[in-house]
């Protein structure tokens, strides 16, 4: 076998064997195929594409590529969650516990990663004393006594994804459904999961534009889980704003006891919700979808779901007085209000630059040297659709940083104001089997 | 500007401008650029292309990456030649006393190069004392005297195109319409052409195997070289089987003296006439292309044409006496007669297998350090069209190699015999301007 010749194959549109693809990464990882053989390759995927079988059996050479966690030791049905990333997006801290609090197990693997603001771990460490490093017999009693833990991920888990990831991040060859399914998708099955529900955030805030590139996106994922023996349903959920109203890191824990005592955002709790609710059906918690989403929201306003976070918080060491006085999380010295420059409804909300306004105050990692402010973030006061009077408040920033002028204005100019209420997309948009 | 910008751009099919093409070409060139970009790049080229202004400037980057031979101290129109390549192509061989004989200056550079048999230079090599490194000053003298000269190729002329082509051959990107029609161009605007006509080939013995190919690169160079103030005419000749009969070194300055004295095979002689006539067309000799024909057969008719065959070998210190004496070119040991199997007539002759048969018995180059075989090559006794008995012998083999096995079986099985006479091709298929 030749990479040259692969290479020509795909070039030319024809299907390749599981023995091609498996020669391509392995031989990329073990640094036998150069990174121009590579690039090329990739590039020649970008434009003609992979079908069904490729896309599983490329997602199968990245999982053999490294080690695999074994939750074999864990009871029960291990479900898995995964967003294609967005802003304010902090559904993994409400469905852990909301999950776990039904009796399914959430053995959650979570990196820090770069971007607007923290990943999940990054937030919970916001947490006075909350730790993500455990060992792998504490994470596994964890869960099968709790029903839940998260760690940060240690284990050498798909490196052949993360090699090639790097490479397309410079080559221009991000954006191609295949890799991007299989570069998730690898990930959560070395991971241990047994089935997987998938948030497909689409809209300007998202990484997938359009509506049909995400059902394209969540559709290959759900066939590679099938084809590789993991239930998995994909939720694609709206991303044309920020989600809720608070981004940052202690910020958005605020707002996930929030959610969790019944007190959250409208989008919010309901996309949580759906994300649980198929997380407890794949569990085999509930028959139905409404059977497990009304129980849910009963455990919500039962109190049950903020003492489970409560109960995560106090079993990963961490402070959980934080959950009754979210006030004691890190606070900023400055909270500077934002104030609409008319009236008017607010017609539209640029997630990505409110993401960037709050990276700039310190939410986020430009590159993985730098260190999060989990005080820093951006609470709005507004979201599309609502009315808003001149000079009144839109946003706060919080941050440590004398210099906000910057995101002062990137966050004025990112909420559009307009005298018509603006036409409102749902929240959930479809659910792919 | 960014390389990975660039790369993005042309994968969305949009134009690049001059300095984006060049802050890659100059970039890769310089090392600044890694290959895995520049593979990346040359893939989303393969399948967005350029259009006629990008290969343009993409052929004036590669000329301006390295030196550009300067021929101003020759007078007159300085009109190259360039073959697409193809087996038995021996045209260069003829055209250069040809031109030459009518006033226009030919100056030319040629390549050793990899293949089935050697570079015009070899060939020329296996005339004995024959010297094909020149200095700058006689290659340019030697010309305004005699109106033509070749020497090797040893200036560093568009070293960006080298680097860029090794690339191509590993990454599956060779294939590309604008890569090769630039890479082409910018050797022949670097090597100081005023002028050039190129014989495009087309058929199975071709890299372009379609008519459509052949004209789409015919027109693309034809292009740059108006665009570049080359004025180029191109001419696009059938490569069904190889050109007249003759395939080897020796043996093809045997086949050049027979064309040159009018005895030449009828494919040969036609397509070597019409290069000739552009090419005197172009260098403002004649008014018309019939002129220039005409007064070419006549030239050839008249004996001048071989003698100035015999005055470039003597005046680049080659034994001139094999003009009348050919058998005294190098002999192979073994002259092995192929023969036919059954009787009918010739169908179809694969080009490419009697050229790699060819490479096989010592005539060619697999890797830049193999020796040529001065006397090694084919002969064809038979050519497309005619008819053949059984056992009467179809081809025969030079070679020094007493292993000639592997060859013979592929000379015999590329010669195709069938009851039907097949209906034959025109030499010439077209002329693109």
């Amino acid at each position: 076998m030749r990479a040259v010749d692969i290479i020509e194959k795909k070039k030319h549109g024809e299907i390749l064997t599981s023995e091609e693809i498996n020669y391509m990464v392995i031989g990329y990882t073990e640094d036998k195929i150069p990174d121009y053989q590579m690039s090329a390759f990739l590039m020649a995927i970008y434009f003609m594409g992979m079908n069904k079988e490729e896309t599983s059996n490329l997602t199968l050479s990245f999982v053999n590529s490294g080690d695999r966690v074994d939750l074999s030791m864990i009871e029960g049905v291990k479900v898995d969650k995964h967003s294609t990333g967005g802003v304010g997006d902090k559904i993994s801290l409400i469905v852990i516990p909301l999950v776990a609090s039904v009796g399914i197990p959430v053995a959650k693997m979570s990196g820090r990663g770069l971007g607007h603001t923290g990943g999940t771990i990054d937030k919970l460490e916001s947490i006075e004393g909350f730790k993500v490093e455990l060992s792998e017999k504490e994470f596994i009693d964890n869960v099968n006594k709790y029903k839940m833990a998260i760690v940060g991920q240690s284990a050498n888990l798909t490196p052949a994804d993360k090699k090639i990831y790097s490479l397309r991040d410079v080559t221009s060859t991000v954006d191609s459904i295949p890799l991007i399914a299989s570069s998730i998708m690898s990930k959560k099955i070395a991971s241990g999961a047994d089935a997987i529900v998938l948030d497909v955030k689409v809209g300007s805030g998202a990484f997938m534009k359009s509506l049909d590139q995400a059902k394209d996106l969540a559709r290959k994922m759900v066939d590679i889980g099938k084809s590789l023996g993991r239930d998995t349903i994909a939720v694609i959920t709206n991303m044309d704003q920020p989600l809720g109203y608070e981004i940052g890191n202690a910020n958005e824990i605020k707002e996930a006891i929030r959610v969790l005592r019944g007190q959250g955002a409208e989008d919010e709790t309901k996309i949580a919700l759906t994300i649980a609710s198929y997380m407890c059906v794949l569990g085999g918690a509930f028959e139905s979808f409404d059977s497990a989403y009304k129980s849910l929201k009963d455990i919500i306003e039962s109190g049950k779901a903020i003492e489970k976070l409560k109960e995560l918080i106090e079993i990963q060491g961490g402070d959980k007085r934080i959950i009754d006085n979210p006030e004691n999380l890190p606070n900023a010295n400055h909270h500077v209000e934002v104030k609409a420059l008319r009236s008017g409804y607010i017609s539209f909300i640029d997630a990505e630059e409110i993401g960037i306004s709050a990276m700039l105050l310190g939410a986020g990692r430009r590159t993985k040297e730098d260190k999060i402010d989990y005080a820093a973030g951006i609470s709005l006061k507004k979201k599309m659709g609502e009315y808003i009077k001149v000079d009144e408040t839109i946003a706060i920033l919080h941050t440590n940083l004398d210099d906000y002028q910057v995101s002062y204005d990137k966050v004025l100019s990112a909420i559009n104001i307009t005298d018509d209420r603006p036409e409102m997309k749902d929240y959930i948009h479809e659910i792919i089997k």
